[in-house]
């Protein structure tokens, strides 16, 4: 019997082994892919199969955006389970569908992304609370990644709202900490504001954090990893995503997507290796 | 041409018309629907057949959650398909996914939902703020309804914190309505906690509130009524789910639901004609 670590562990065991931080965001967009792959019967399927057969040694993890497999109907669907399926033991697989409902609800969701799907994260959100959150952590060696301050304008709206001498998302961050019994919780920190991601990395030492933003949405790597990572080095997932899976629009297109995550883990490598004078 | 009403004007026409704030939960759980059906080719789908059959006349609404028919795969796309092509022209269909994204994302969502399977409204997270929100309200015949105060006991936790001289929810409520630009944003708001939903709808005199929590969760409707319409007797919706989905379990099930259907709209219809002097 393979005895599993709690995903906290196995995430930077990950991070240690592979020597990056890079999580490649595999979203398909029908609107976006090669033009030759769209003759084909499944394109989203071919599309996301030749990318992780020329990625899988470079990144710690795959998130797929489940909006993007639902909108292709089945083929979707078809596409999503055998990226569940294919992917090696050594690349985790977060489903980010940023789900959040009742308890009843959320043991349907947990169970999809988990025991049918073989996921090993998922996203949520925060708003419903700990029986919204709670099935998706009953097992240590699945995780759950919290949304806390996230990469869009939207963020601004809400998440810095002033709670006594505290502020909305680092109310909710110090309760995933609490949450975090099992060693199976995380965060989902935007890139695109440094000052709230320093802050929070302060607060919350040891949570890993899911940090968007980094490629099209603009957040500068250094800083990310900088203030993302924990005191040991670990911790931090860099998520890129159309940045990389759209390096390339010819038949060739896996050896654009390849050289450009590459050139992503390289750049992690070299950030992670260097120390920096900060706390 | 037909002309659109914008969605909440046409929520209101049809409570109107219809003389309920009858909502119907269609979450189909392998579980619960009856054994005989467990051995057709798509068992979810021809429950779900006969239950719109059984009770088109009775409901203002069809509330479908996503995680029901996720669960099921093929077989819950083709029924969730079905239940949007089949369900008459004055019964609106509100897919309740509580999603909640990046613009990016959320554009894929909203096009799923309201151009691919045609849905009159979904159920959204606030917490990424606008831009998460703003693809959903662009056409005013297509509705959003967004969490404010949710019916599970995890509401507690973030959800009445203390902003300034309000609370989170009441914040969310306001911010909401200002959204409400072309008629077309609505609020979920739980009726476990009656106190709650007093205040939320004197503070929020327009918006339709979506109301869970009667049924199996146990909330008294006559105060869901009594607190949650408008000065108008409009602008609610009461989804019941389980109580009258699983009404029956042997072959006359559809038989069994209409009545626990039928006398939810009557004992409505009854409380809405009710004045209460508590304003």
């Amino acid at each position: 019997m393979k005895i599993k670590l709690p995903f906290n562990e196995a995430l930077n065991t990950l991070i240690t082994k592979k020597s990056t931080y890079l999580c490649i965001g595999l979203d398909p967009d029908m609107d976006h892919i090669p033009a030759h792959l769209k003759y084909e019967k499944n394109p989203i399927d071919l599309f996301i199969k030749e990318i992780v057969e020329a990625t899988q040694d470079l990144a710690v993890a795959y998130k797929a955006n489940l909006a993007f497999y639902e909108c292709e109907e089945l083929n979707g669907w078809e596409a999503l389970k055998n990226l569940c399926y294919m992917r090696p033991d050594d690349v985790l697989l977060i489903l980010d569908g940023k789900r959040g409902d009742i308890a009843n609800t959320a043991k349907k969701y947990a169970s999809t992304y988990f025991d049918l799907l073989g996921a090993d994260a998922v996203t949520l959100h925060p708003y419903m609370g700990y029986d919204s959150i709670e099935p998706f952590l009953d097992k240590p060696e699945r995780g759950a990644f919290v949304l806390a301050l996230t990469s869009n304008e939207g963020a601004a709206d809400f998440q810095h709202l002033q709670i006594g001498t505290t502020s909305l998302h680092q109310y909710i961050a110090h309760t995933v900490e609490k949450w975090n019994v099992l060693n199976n919780c995380g965060l989902v920190v935007g890139a695109t504001d440094v000052e709230g991601l320093k802050i929070l990395r302060r607060l919350i030492p040891n949570l890993p954090f899911l940090v968007p933003g980094v490629g099209t949405q603009g957040a500068n790597l250094r800083d990310a990893i900088k203030y993302g990572r924990n005191k040991t080095g670990t911790g931090l997932l860099i998520n890129v995503g159309r940045d990389i899976i759209y390096a390339g629009q010819e038949k060739d297109f896996a050896t654009k997507v390849r050289e450009k995550a590459l050139k992503y883990n390289r750049e992690m490598s070299e950030l992670m290796r260097t120390s920096w004078d900060y706390m």
